[in-house]
C-alpha cells in the first residue's frame, strides 16, 4: 500500500472538530488558527492573520540512515533541517521543535551528545527553539522524532493545490545530488569492507556528501521570491523525488505538468559520478530523495520576476489535467512521469 | 544518569531565541505565544492572551509495551490519552495530534488499523483533531510519536513551580493502580506460558486492568475546579509515580512537602491484589506509575471550595524547603520521599 496509501486511508474520513484546525492532512504541514475569536474562554475576540504550521518526521536507524557512515552530529543536523524544509515549504518560518529520542544501550552519552550538538546547530542556523521533548531507552537502534511549529500569515502560506494552468514550474538548487552522495557512501563502505586499507574516493566528490549529509533548507530562496514580489501559486520540498512531488501537486491542484528533460538542474559532480556508476542521472534527478529543495508553481506574469532569482530553474509549466504529466526528453519524446521516489515504506533506501 | 538527568544535561544551556516561545524544557508542555505582536511581519498588532501548549511522547515496543498482553487499539488509544493528560496537567485543552508510526513487516494493515483506531476513538471523546504524521517502515518493533497541541488563556496556565507553603496538596482518583494492573498481567502472562489451558484469574480484578490497558486523563477534574473557583497554584500529571511528580514540583517551587501515608487514595482491588502478591500497597502508591492522574497544590484558602470536589483527595501540605520531602506513615514515622518512579531510561518497566 505504501507510506501515501497507508496515511491516506488511516485518515481518509477524519473530520476536523477544533475550529481551529485549519489544514489537516495532506500538505508538508498542518495549519491551525489560535486567534482568540475561536475561543470563548479567551477574553479577546479579534481575528488575527497568524497561522501555525506543524511538521513531524521520524528516522529510524536501518531505514531512514545508516550509521556505518552517517556521524552523529550530521544526523541530528539533517533531522532537525528536514522538518525546517516542512515549513519553508509552507512559506512559513520555523520557530520550536521537540525532539524524541528512543536510545539503545550501544550509544555513549558522548554519542547523545554529539547528535543533540547537531540538531542545536541547525536550530542556532535557523533560529528554532528546542522547546521539549521525551527522551527513552530503546530496545533496538536509534529512533528519532522530531515536530516543528512555525509561524506565516494567512495571505503568505502556499498549499500543494494552487498551480493554476499555465503557471511556470520552478525549482531551486539541483537534482538528484543528495541520491548521488548516498550512492557514493554506499559504494565506498563496499570498498572498505573489502579492504580495510583501500584508499578510499571521495576527492572532488565532496559536494555530493554534503548534499547527502548535511542538506540545507531554501530559506534563501523564500527570501529572494519575496524581496522580487513574488508568491509562489504551490509549493512543496522535494523530500520523495521530483516526479514524485509534481504528481502531489498536480494531483492536488487537478492540473497536469509538462517540464523538460534539458531543463532540469543537475550538478557536474553528480553527473560525473552517474557516467562512472552507470547510472541514468535524469532518473537520479527525478526520483533521488532527499534533496530538501523547493519545488513551486508561479503565474507567468511572474516570469520576468523570476529570472534574476539565484539558483532557481525554471523546468516546465502547468497543462490541462487531461494532458497528464510528463517529461519532454532531449529528442522530443514524451515520458509519463511515476512516483517511484525515496519511499522509506516499500523499499529500504534511505529517505528522510 | 537516568531519563531526567539526561534530558537536563543536553538542554542546560539552550537559550530560547524566538519571542513566541514562552516556557521551553521543563514543565508538563512547552508554552507559546504566537499573538502577531511578536512578529512584524503579521498585519494586527494586538497582544492576546491565547496560548499554546506542546507536549510529546514517544512509546517503543518492548520498553513501553507489550503486545503480548496489549491489544492495539488499547495501545493506540493510551498512545494520544498520555498527551491529552500532559495538556490538561497545564489546565489547558488538547486540540491537535500529529501521529508518527514505525511499522516493522509483522503487522498487517489491519494491526495498524485497529492501532488507528484506538487513536481516533480517543481524539474523538476528547475533542481532538488528528493533524499530519508521518509513517515508516521499521526494522525492528513497533513505534509510536506522538505531539500534542493545545491551548490555554496565560492567566489559566498552571506550571510546576507555583506552589507556595502551607498550600494543600491534592491528588485525583487513586494511586499505584495501574500498576497493579500491569503486576496482574505479567502474573497472568506467565500462567499462559507455563500452561496454554490455564483459566486465567482477571475475574474481581476488570478495574484494575482497564486503569492499565485504557487510562483516562482527568479533564474532568479541571472542570471540577473551574466550577468551584479554584485554580491550583502548582499542577503535574501522575505519569512516573507520585513520589518523582512531587519532587519535581518542590524542586522547581522551592519548598518541601509532607504528606500522610493515611491519606494516599488506593483503590479496594488495587490493595487485595497487593496483599495477595505480597506487594507493598503504599509503596506502590508512591512509585507506581501510569495513573494519569492530576497532582496539584492549591491555597489552603480554597479547602472549604475543594471537599465538595468528586474523586479528589487533599494528601498533604507544603512545607519550607529545609523540612525536605516526607511521607507520615500511619505511626507518626517520617520517611524521605525518594523518586523511585517508572522511569523508562533506567529499566525496562512499563512506563509511558
Amino acid at each position: 500500500m505504501g507510506e501515501f496509501g497507508l496515511i491516506k486511508h488511516l485518515t481518509k474520513d477524519i473530520q476536523p472538530v477544533q475550529p481551529s484546525t485549519k489544514k489537516a492532512v495532506g500538505d508538508d504541514c498542518a495549519v491551525m488558527d489560535f486567534s482568540p475569536i475561536h475561543n470563548s474562554q479567551f477574553t479577546m475576540h479579534n481575528a488575527s492573520d497568524v497561522r501555525v504550521l506543524m511538521t513531524t518526521d521520524m528516522l529510524l536507524e536501518g531505514i531512514h540512515f545508516n550509521l556505518e557512515y552517517v556521524p552523529l552530529k550530521h544526523l541530528g543536523y539533517k533531522a532537525a533541517v528536514v522538518n525546517f524544509s516542512d515549513i519553508y515549504a509552507m512559506n512559513g518560518t520555523p520557530t520550536q521543535i521537540t525532539v524524541s529520542l528512543g536510545i539503545s544501550r550501544r550509544f555513549s552519552v558522548e554519542d547523545i551528545e554529539a547528535l543533540y550538538s547537531g540538531i542545536r546547530l541547525a536550530c542556532e542556523k535557523y533560529g528554532v527553539d528546542i522547546v521539549g521533548g521525551d527522551t527513552c531507552a530503546s530496545m533496538t537502534g536509534l529512533t528519532i522524532s522530531i515536530t516543528c511549529l512555525g509561524v506565516a500569515a494567512e495571505k503568505d502560506i502556499v498549499y500543494r493545490n494552487g498551480a493554476k494552468l499555465n503557471d511556470l514550474i520552478c525549482v531551486s538548487g539541483n537534482l538528484g545530488t543528495a541520491y548521488m552522495g548516498l550512492q557514493l557512501l554506499e559504494r565506498e563502505k563496499l570498498v572498505a569492507q573489502a579492504d580495510e586499507k583501500a584508499q578510499l574516493q571521495f576527492e572532488g566528490k565532496e559536494y555530493l556528501l554534503e548534499r547527502q549529509l548535511k542538506p540545507e533548507a531554501r530559506r534563501d530562496i523564500l527570501e529572494s521570491l519575496r524581496k522580487a514580489g513574488v508568491k509562489p501559486t504551490a509549493m512543496m520540498d522535494v523530500s520523495d523525488g521530483l516526479s514524485s512531488e509534481l504528481l502531489h501537486i498536480c494531483s492536488q491542484s487537478n492540473v497536469g505538468c509538462c517540464i523538460y528533460e534539458d531543463k532540469l538542474p543537475i550538478d557536474y559532480q553528480a553527473a560525473a559520478l552517474a557516467e562512472e556508476m552507470n547510472l541514468n542521472i535524469v532518473t537520479c534527478a527525478l526520483n533521488g530523495g532527499e534533496d530538501y529543495e523547493l519545488l513551486f508553481t508561479c503565474s507567468l506574469d511572474d516570469y520576468e520576476k523570476l529570472i534574476p532569482i539565484d539558483d532557481l530553474y525554471i523546468i516546465g509549466h502547468i497543462t490541462k489535467p487531461e494532458h497528464g504529466c510528463n517529461l519532454i526528453g532531449r529528442n522530443g519524446e514524451e515520458i509519463t512521469l511515476k512516483a517511484q521516489g525515496w519511499n522509506a515504506f516499500s523499499r529500504s533506501a534511505t529517505k528522510s
